[in-house]
C-alpha cells in the first residue's frame, strides 16, 4: 500500500509501504476512506530530526472495517467506522471516566509501544478495535455525500478537540467566550461554543477567510490584533476579560494572551499541543483566581454526542477542510497549509 | 498606639505610630483583640529591601468597632468583627460572584491606593467596612475563652485559605486528596478536605509536631519525603496519583510536586502565593489534562458557611497557633516561625 513518512523538517514523502496485518487478536485491519492532515503535524513539519527510514505520520482517519481479530466483539467487516486520534481500551479506569487520552493499555497513532503507524496511509491497523473505533451505521462511503464525510471526518480530532476545549471550560447559557487562534479547532472551538449556548464568541485570528468562517460558525466579534494590542482589544470588549478563553494553538504566546484576557474568576482551557514546557503561572495567572484546564481530547467520549447533529446536517464542521488531494500528493497537503494558503486539506487515497 | 513595621528582611520592629482615624465616610475603625503572623509574612522577611521609614505590616486580626464613618450602614460601635486579609465593597460584580479578592474598589492591607496600614497594630482603618467584616454576634472578646478567639482568627485568612484550596478543588465525598506543605493552611486544608468528605488525606511534611496536628485534623498518611521520593510515595499510596492536590506552600518545588502526584483528570489547587513567575505547564501538565486552580482566597466568602462550626466546638481551627506574644514581642514571633521553632504566633496587643 502507499503511506505517507516524514524524513525531516520539511521533507515529507509517499512510499510503498508493506499492507497492516492483525498481530493481537484485538486488533482490526480499517481501510481509510478519508484522511486528513492537522495543525499538530505542522510541528514535525517544522522541527522533526532527519529520520532516514522516515517515521510514519497521520492521526486521524475514517475507514472501512476489512478485518477483525479472533478477539474483537463489537465490530464486523463492513463496518464504516470513525477512528479517534488516541487508541484506547474503552475499560480502563480513565476510559470508564471518559478520558481515553489517559488509557492506561491505549496510546497513539505512530506509536512505539503500540506497533501503531500513521493514518496518511491507504489502510491501518487498529489495537484494542473494540474500545477505539466508533462505528457509525447505515453510511456508505462509496456514495456517502462528500460534506458528510468530511464532517465525519472531523469527529476523529479537530471537532472533538474543539469540543473539548469548550466542554472543559464550562462554556454554558450567556456565556462570553474568546476563542485564541484560527486553525480548524479553533473554529470548531466556536461551533462548539455556540452550541453550548455561548451570548458572546470573540474570535481572535487574522486570516479573513478564516474568521469568516468562524462567524458562520458563531462567532459574534474577530480580533485580528496580537499582543498587547489584541488583549487590549478583548478587555475592551468585554470591560475586563472573558470568562472562558479556549487556547487553540499551543504557542507560548498564545497563551499569554490567554492570561491577559481572562477575567478573574475565569477558566483558560488550552487543547493545543503546548510547544513550550515552561510559562507564566506566578502572580498574573494566581492573582486573578484563574483556572487553567485542558488536555489531549479524549474525542472517543465525544463523538456519540456529537454525531447526531452532524448526521442530519444541523451542523457542518467539515467546512474546514478546503482542499482535496490524493494519498499521493500528501506532500503538496503539508506544504500548503504550512504556507496557509489551504486551512485544513483532507486526504483522499 | 503601637503598630509593627518591617525595614528590610529580617528587621521587624514595633513603634509608636498615629492613632488610626476615619478618613472615608465609609471607613470603620477597629481595636485589635488579636492578630498573628502568616507564612505568607515570611516572603518579605526574608527579601524585603531596605526601607528607611519601614513598612507596615499583618493582615490578620479579630476585633471591636470603635468608631464607624456616616456611610457605614450594617456596623455599630462595639461590634466583634472578623476583618479578611482583603478589603472588598461588597457590591461590585466581583464581590457578587464571592470572588472578594477580585473587588475592583478593594484591595489589600498596607495598600498604597486605599491608604491601609498593616494589622499587627493596636488599631487598624477598615475601608469599605460594610463588604469587608463580618460581625460575630454574642462575643465578648474580653471574657471569649481563648481557644475560641484563636479559631475566629483563623477565619481572617488561613482557615478560609485552606477551604479556598479544598473548595476550588472540589473535593467531594469519597475523594483522595493530597495536601502539599505542612504550614497553618496546609493543615488547615487538610481539615478542609475532612469536613467536605474526604476519605483519604495525604499530608505531605516532614516536621513531625505538625503532622501530628494534621492527623488530629483528618490526614490518613503523611509523607515526609520531598522530590522524586515523595512523589514516588504518593504514586505508590494511591496507585497512581491523587485526583485533589492541594498545594499550600508557594515555593517552585511545591508546585512541581503537584504535577508528579496528580492524577490524570485531576485538580491542582493552589493557595500559597507563588514565589516564581514561569513554572511546568507543557506535556507533564498538559499531557495528563490536569487542571490548575486556586489563588488568593476570598476568605470573606467562607466565613458564614464555616463560623457555626467553629462557634459550637466541632472544628478547633484555631490548635494552628502555638505560641503567644504581646505586641511589643512581633519581631521575636517572625524570629521563631522563621526558624520553625513556632507554627504560628498570636499576637495580642
Amino acid at each position: 500500500m502507499r503511506a505517507t513518512f516524514i524524513y525531516a523538517a520539511g521533507d515529507v514523502r509517499v512510499t510503498d509501504a508493506p499492507d497492516p496485518r492483525i498481530v493481537e487478536p484485538t486488533d482490526a485491519l480499517v481501510q481509510v476512506t478519508r484522511a486528513c492532515v492537522c495543525g499538530s503535524d505542522l510541528h514535525p513539519y517544522h522541527s522533526a530530526p532527519e529520520t532516514p527510514g522516515g517515521k510514519s505520520i497521520g492521526h486521524e482517519l475514517i475507514g472501512v472495517v476489512t478485518e477483525i481479530g479472533s478477539g474483537v466483539k463489537t465490530l464486523a467487516k463492513g463496518d464504516f467506522v470513525i477512528a479517534p486520534f488516541a487508541i484506547s481500551c474503552g475499560v480502563c479506569e480513565f476510559c470508564r471516566a471518559d478520558l481515553q487520552t489517559s488509557c492506561v493499555n491505549g496510546g497513539f497513532w505512530n506509536d512505539a509501544n503500540l506497533g501503531t503507524a500513521g493514518c496518511q496511509a491507504e489502510a491501518v491497523r487498529v489495537p484494542l478495535a473494540d474500545g477505539t473505533l466508533v462505528t457509525v451505521p447505515g453510511i456508505d462511503p462509496a456514495t456517502a455525500d462528500e460534506s458528510l464525510l468530511a464532517s465525519l471526518l472531523t469527529l476523529s480530532d479537530v471537532y472533538g478537540t474543539g469540543w473539548h476545549a469548550a466542554h472543559r471550560a464550562g462554556v454554558t447559557a450567556g456565556d462570553t467566550v474568546a476563542v485564541i487562534g484560527d486553525g480548524a479547532v479553533g473554529l470548531l472551538a466556536v461551533l462548539s461554543a455556540q452550541q453550548l449556548g455561548a451570548e458572546r464568541i470573540i474570535l481572535m485570528g487574522r486570516h479573513r477567510a478564516r474568521t469568516d468562517l468562524g462567524r458562520e460558525f458563531g462567532a459574534t466579534d474577530v480580533v485580528a490584533e496580537r499582543g498587547d494590542h489584541g488583549i487590549n482589544a478583548v478587555l475592551e470588549l468585554t470591560k475586563g476579560g472573558a470568562g472562558k478563553v479556549l487556547e487553540a494553538v499551543g504557542h507560548l504566546p498564545a497563551y499569554e494572551q490567554a492570561i491577559g484576557i481572562v477575567r478573574p474568576g475565569g477558566v483558560i482551557s488550552r487543547v493545543g499541543v503546548p510547544q513550550y514546557t515552561d510559562g507564566p503561572i506566578g502572580w498574573s495567572f494566581f492573582g486573578k483566581n484563574a483556572t487553567l484546564t485542558g488536555g489531549p481530547a479524549p474525542v472517543r467520549a465525544y463523538i456519540q454526542q456529537l454525531l447526531p447533529s452532524v448526521l442530519d446536517g444541523t451542523v457542518n464542521p467539515g467546512k474546514v477542510f478546503d482542499r482535496t488531494v490524493t494519498i499521493q500528493d500528501t506532500p503538496q497537503a503539508y506544504a500548503a497549509m504550512d504556507a496557509r494558503e489551504a486551512l485544513k486539506v483532507m486526504i483522499k487515497p
